[in-house]
C-alpha cells in the first residue's frame, strides 16, 4: 500500500473509527484499525465484535494494500500533528511507514488477514431521521438506559417503527423516558414491508452513542436500514453496523397514565434548582417531598436528615386540580427535568403513589400547552 | 448570630475557604467552615492544622455570634442559588439557619469552641510580590515540586529572598525549575533584618496552591510576612497562614552550569509538540533521542521501542557550537518546554551526561537574546 490522503480526513476517520475499540480486548487485533485501499479510496475500519464502524476518505492512491495498526498510537500520532501538510503512508510488511511534513513514524502492524469481517450493507436505506433531531433526543434516551446488566434489554434504546415516526424509549425500571421522532421513508413499500414484519426494535446504547459521535453540525440525515437482527447507520460518510438487542421490551405504554387529576406547570430552571439544592439535604434513603399547594398556588420542595439539618424550597406554581404529596429521588427526577428543555415545565399527578410524567410546554398565541412529544415518567416512593 | 450579607460576597468566602479542608479528616470539625461575627464584618475560617485561611466580608449583623458548618453542604447549597437576593442567617444553638428567597435551609453544625485557633497575624507585612506574576509563575513552579513525600524539603517551594527579589526553586531530583520574582518592599529596614536572619524557606506547594486560588484578574498584589516558622499571606481580603517546611533545601545552584558548548534556539511549539510524539514511541525505560545536528542546522528527535516501532521528527535548529546526542525522558522534557512561554526557547547543553538547561528567548532590536530569568535545569539519561 501506497498513498497520500489530506491530514484533516485522516483525522476525522481515525476520530469516528477509535472509539469503538475495546479496551481490554482480548484479541489483540481488535485494539487495531484497519485501513484498506478500495475503489481508489482509503477505507479506515474498527470493530469489537459488536458495534463495527468504517468509513472511506478520498486519496491518491500508488500501490493497493491493506494493514491494521494499533487505533491509540496512530491516534496519537496524527493528532499531535501540525496542521497544514497532507500524510502518506507505505506499508513494509507489517510495518506502517506514515509521513506529515517532519515527522515520520514507522508502526507495527498487524496481518490484515486476521482482522474479523464486518458485515456490509449494499442493499438501500429504507428510511432516514433528521441528524440535529437525533442529536437532540439520542443524548436524553441515553440517560435512562440500564447501566447494571440484569435485564439485557432494558441496555438499549426500543424503537416502535410507525407510519409517520418512531416513538424511542429507555428505562431503568425506576424511570422512563419515551420521545416521539420524525422519519423520512427513502422506499415506502419496503419500510411498509419492514414494519409490518418487526416493528420494534431495541439498539444497544453503546451504538447510539456512536452515531451521535459521527453527526456533525454538517449533517443532514441519518440513514437506517435494519436487516435481520442488525441495524445499519449512514452517517454522512460514517457507517456503523450492530447487533440489535435479542429480548421483549417491556409494554411500557401501559404505565403511562392518560388522564391526570393534578396538572402543573413551573418555570422549569427554578424546578430544576430546587430539586437539585434539596438532594444535598436528603437521608440515606434519598427522599425528597413534593407539596402541590394549590390554593397558595405554589409547589414546596422539602428535604430533611438526621446528620445534615433541613430544606425548604417554595416556587410559584400554576396548579389546575387538587393538592398531591409525592416523594421521589431526586437523581430521577432532576434527569427528568433535564430533559424538557422548554423554559416552563408540566408536572402531571394523580397520587403519591402513582407515576408522574413530566413535559415540555410550548407558548401558542400566548397561550400554554402541553407537548406530547417527549413523556418523561417517574416513579413516586411509597410511603 | 443573626445577619444579612450579599450572595456573591457570601459565595466568595466559601470558594476561597472551602478548598483547604481535608477530605478524610479524623477530627469531625475540621470539615467545617468557622462562621463567626468580628467587628461588623462576617468572618469565615477553614484550616486542616498546617494551612489556615480565613477572610471578612461585610455584613448587617443584627446579633454576634459563631457557629462551625460543614463546608461541602453550605458549599452546595449557596452555589446553587440563584443569583440576585441576599443571604440571611441566623443560628439557634447549633443550628445554621440560612435564607435566600425562596431558598430556605437548617444547616446542623458544631460548636465553634471547638474550632483549632488558627494564628492570626497582626503585625505589618515585610513586602509584596504582583499577583500578575505570581499567577504566571506558580503553576509552573507547581509542577515540579516532588510528590512522592521520600524527602519533605522537596514537597515545597524554595524561596531565597534577595534585596531586589526572590528566587523560588522546586525540584523532585530529576529536574528542576528556577525563577526570579520582584518583589516590592514594604518595610525596608524589617525585611533587611528578615533576611539577615533566615533568607532561605520551603513553602508547601498545597499552600502555594491556596494563594493561587485566591488571586483574580483584580489582584494587585500579595503581601507576605514570615515569622518564626510559619508563613502569612494576604490576596485582596483572603489571608492564609502556613507552617513552613523545615529542612535544609538542596544546594541546587552548584548544579546550574554556568557555560554551554553547545547553544540551540528553536521553535518553541514545534519543540513540544515533537517531543510529545516522540513520547508514544518510547520503550519502557522511556527514552527520547536528541541530535543536535551543526551542520544541517536541525535537532532529530527520535525514540523507538520494539513493540510499537520508530518515530523521528527533524526541527529546524539556529546551533552555536559543536553536534551533541543526549538522551531524555520525555515527560521532564515537555515540563520544561511547557514552563517557557516565549515563542522561542533556548536548549542549552555541554554534553549528553550534564545538565541540560532550558531557557526564555526575547527578541530585543531584532536580536535573539535568552533571558536568565528562568531557568529550567535537566537531567539526561546515561547510556
Amino acid at each position: 500500500m501506497k498513498l497520500i490522503c489530506t491530514q484533516e480526513n485522516f483525522k476525522k476517520a481515525i476520530y469516528n473509527t477509535e472509539r469503538v475499540i475495546g479496551k481490554q480486548s482480548t484479541l489483540p487485533i481488535l485494539e487495531n484499525i484497519l485501513l484498506e485501499t478500495e475503489k481508489g479510496m482509503l477505507k479506515f475500519s474498527a470493530t469489537n465484535l459488536e458495534i463495527g464502524v468504517f468509513l472511506k476518505i478520498g486519496a491518491k492512491i500508488e500501490k493497493e494494500g491493506k494493514i491494521t495498526v494499533p487505533a491509540k498510537l496512530i491516534s496519537s500520532f496524527v493528532n499531535n500533528l501540525p496542521a497544514g501538510e497532507n500524510i502518506s503512508i507505505e506499508t513494509d510488511e507489517q510495518l506502517l511507514k506514515i509521513k506529515s511534513g517532519n515527522y515520520k513514524a514507522n508502526i507495527k502492524g498487524l496481518g490484515a488477514q486476521d482482522f474479523p469481517i464486518i458485515p456490509e450493507f449494499d442493499g438501500e436505506f429504507l428510511f432516514s431521521f433528521s441528524g440535529i433531531e437525533l442529536q437532540n433526543v439520542l443524548p436524553k434516551l441515553l440517560v435512562s438506559v440500564s447501566v447494571d446488566g440484569s435485564r439485557p434489554e432494558l441496555g438499549g434504546v426500543n424503537v416502535i417503527l410507525g407510519e409517520d415516526g418512531v416513538n424511542m424509549a429507555s428505562t431503568d425500571s425506576f424511570r422512563l423516558l419515551e420521545v416521539r421522532v420524525g422519519l423520512k421513508k427513502e422506499k415506502a413499500d419496503e419500510y411498509a414491508a419492514l414494519i409490518a414484519k418487526t416493528n420494534s426494535i431495541i439498539v444497544p446504547s453503546n451504538t447510539l452513542s456512536e452515531v451521535l459521535r459521527a453527526i456533525t453540525p454538517e449533517t443532514q440525515e441519518v440513514k437506517v436500514a435494519v436487516e435481520e437482527s442488525q441495524i445499519f447507520f449512514q452517517v454522512d460518510n460514517v457507517r456503523i453496523v450492530s447487533r440489535l438487542i435479542n429480548g421483549k421490551y417491556p409494554e411500557y405504554k401501559q404505565i403511562i397514565p392518560k388522564e391526570f387529576a393534578t396538572k402543573t406547570i413551573l418555570d422549569r430552571d427554578e424546578l430544576l434548582r430546587a430539586v437539585k439544592i434539596a438532594g444535598f439535604f436528603t437521608n440515606k434513603s434519598g427522599e425528597v417531598n413534593f407539596k402541590l399547594k394549590a390554593k397558595e398556588g405554589e409547589l414546596e420542595i422539602t428535604a430533611q436528615s438526621e446528620e445534615k439539618g433541613e430544606n425548604r424550597t417554595q416556587i410559584k406554581a400554576e396548579i389546575d386540580g387538587p393538592e398531591q404529596e409525592i416523594v421521589f429521588n431526586p437523581r430521577y427526577v432532576t434527569d427528568g427535568i433535564s430533559a424538557v428543555t422548554t423554559p416552563k415545565i408540566a408536572f402531571l399527578a394523580n397520587s403519591g403513589s402513582s407515576p408522574v410524567v413530566l413535559r415540555m410546554v410550548s407558548e401558542k398565541e400566548g397561550k400554554m400547552e402541553i407537548d406530547e412529544k417527549l413523556t418523561y415518567v417517574v416513579m413516586p416512593i411509597k410511603n
